[in-house]
């Protein structure tokens, strides 16, 4: 799969985004996205933050290294003093099992930290920038959920209630109403991003429930046993029967940073909405198996371990196996190819893996 | 209109509703709520609270009159103390105007007490109610709005994304999907029951942007000036096209005592789904001058003024005028009839003026 899709040219960052704030930015995606932004803007500014200090993978001035905790309000102004923000990318946050898990933190982080951010970025833009920053607000398409949104539907947006199956869901779902009424106040230009599932992640295995799809091939890969949670052997019908919607860690960088440059102009399709659903595309179980053997072999199949864990499960049939994403790719948002599309994405993760060991 | 179609025999208390707080006591919808269920349950306490001291009209002593401020913790607690309550009907907030007018007044206000409110009532309920209580949050159908939702459409819910098209209806879904979370995790049994305009409404006119559909006939019915901010004239075509969707005062008061009764598993029809659109009829302004013809002649018709409000207009145009509500009445919600209901609600107003007088 040719990587030209990507279209990097199209990434023409406006002219008031000089320093950008990323929070989440210890994440897989927040690394990425930062040096991806890093490589494409030489003049840009980029301050990172996380709960735990970042990575400084350069020595590179623009990149400002912050520790900080969300949750308190002073360590976020601490983020703008003294800077002039024009773009900010919110990241951060408690997955989609640790929220299950923990109803409160779900929502002290996924929530009220999100809702401080915006009245800060808003204080600041106000303040400091003198026009509307450019705010992504990072969600996902556990918004979706429902009678119409099972693994085996395909979502056409604007026909399809916002039913989140999960805590999750139901936070994002809440950030991006605020994200929204900023936007439509012209308090802040805000976007939200709705990811899908990212494959390959590197790194260790997340709290998300979709965590196993990278984890399928991540972990045999590298020669460690990985469980597959919803089915019970090789022949469960559920491999086939609960397609994941997927994007590849490429593509969704690229997109995220397209969320950020996007001129506002692009949201008129419809009225009232600022809410984006990044494209991906529809793949099984079993095709994601089938990819590891093509790329490990039947050594790599012999180490998934076939275990059924419901409450992955519960989570997973909340979540619709595909979306009709055209609007989006008429704003400018760009797709993976269905059929190479996943192995382009186990391709990377080998290169990726064959660097590090160099 | 036979008021037999309101049916109060369905209304039957669960067994663990003994008291019921009621916030927002203060206004219309409050106070007739409270008087309803005095008079349909002789067991029942309740609690009515209110930034300023809610009415007690009665020296019943079922009835608790608490002024507080719910923006503050100590104060929401301070309802509970000593009391064991089953059942809450959060009725409180700044309406559609005022939200518009004061954003952060309406966060605070609309958001931030009643999530709250939410929380102290699952403290409650886990350490005092010893179950669920039965939690009904007052919404509002301006949750809904984007391109399907114009005063012309009709509103097939399970069709139709909820984008709502100002801050109020904004606040509104934020509350919606807190409450269903808490519902979903069995920490309250919550309904989000969604109001249409309510016709009529006595006291004074409201920050809400329809209160000049209860204006139109309040006002004049007592001799007094009115707007209509919708259009220029009594020829100005606006007045056939924005139809609004309105349920009749008795109604609604009966509905959200059905909120409050309702078996949950009258929700089964939809899936994760603890919204309510309580069942209104579609009336054109031109209708409802029509009725104040009848009710006040051409004397009454005088005193309306024609003077268009683009801040009124551009709320109204954000609602949609006509809803399906097949769902509610298989759930046991009740609905006016097309023909005779907007004139049995001007009805209503006109004996309640008269026995004010006596």
């Amino acid at each position: 799969m040719s990587d030209a899709y990507l279209n990097y040219d199209a990434l023409k960052l406006p002219a008031h985004i000089e320093t950008v704030l990323l929070t989440g930015a210890g994440g897989f995606v927040g690394r990425e996205v930062t040096k991806l932004m890093l490589n494409l803007y030489p003049a840009l500014r980029i301050i990172t933050t996380d709960i735990v200090e970042p990575p400084r993978f350069t020595d590179d001035a623009r990149l400002r290294v912050v520790k900080a905790d969300l949750g308190d309000d002073a360590q976020i102004e601490s983020l703008f003093k003294g800077e002039k923000v024009g773009g900010l990318i919110a990241l951060h946050g408690i997955m989609s099992g640790g929220s299950e898990a923990n109803f409160e933190l779900g929502y002290a982080v996924n929530v009220d930290s999100h809702v401080a951010l915006l009245k800060a970025a808003r204080r600041h833009a106000d303040g400091i920038l003198g026009r509307p920053m450019t705010y992504v607000f990072v969600s996902s398409l556990a918004v979706y959920g429902g009678d119409k949104c099972k693994p085996t539907d395909r979502v056409i947006p604007p026909d399809t209630p916002i039913i989140p199956g999960t805590s999750y869901g139901v936070e994002k779902t809440i950030v991006e109403l605020y994200a929204y009424d900023y936007g439509r106040r012209g308090y802040l230009d805000t976007r939200s991003c709705r990811l899908p599932t990212v494959a390959i992640r590197t790194g260790a295995p997340s709290t998300a429930a979709s965590s196993f799809i990278s984890g399928l091939i991540r972990e045999p890969l590298q020669g460690i046993r990985s469980v597959c949670p919803i089915a019970e052997s090789e022949d469960d019908p559920m491999l086939d029967g609960m397609p994941v919607y997927l994007t590849r860690a490429k593509t969704v960088f690229r997109n995220i940073v397209w969320g950020l440059c996007m001129p506002a102009e692009n949201f008129n399709f419809g009225k009232g909405d600022r809410s984006i659903n990044i494209p991906g595309i529809r793949v099984t179980p079993r095709q994601i198996l089938a990819a590891l053997k093509e790329h490990a072999g039947e050594a790599g199949m012999q180490l998934v371990e076939y275990r059924k864990d419901p409450a992955v499960i519960a989570i997973c049939e909340t979540w619709a196996g595909d979306y009709d994403s055209s609007a989006e790719i008429k704003q400018g948002f760009v797709v993976d190819d269905v059929e190479t599309g996943f192995s382009a994405a186990v391709q990377d993760f080998k290169e990726e893996l064959a660097a590090e060991k160099k």
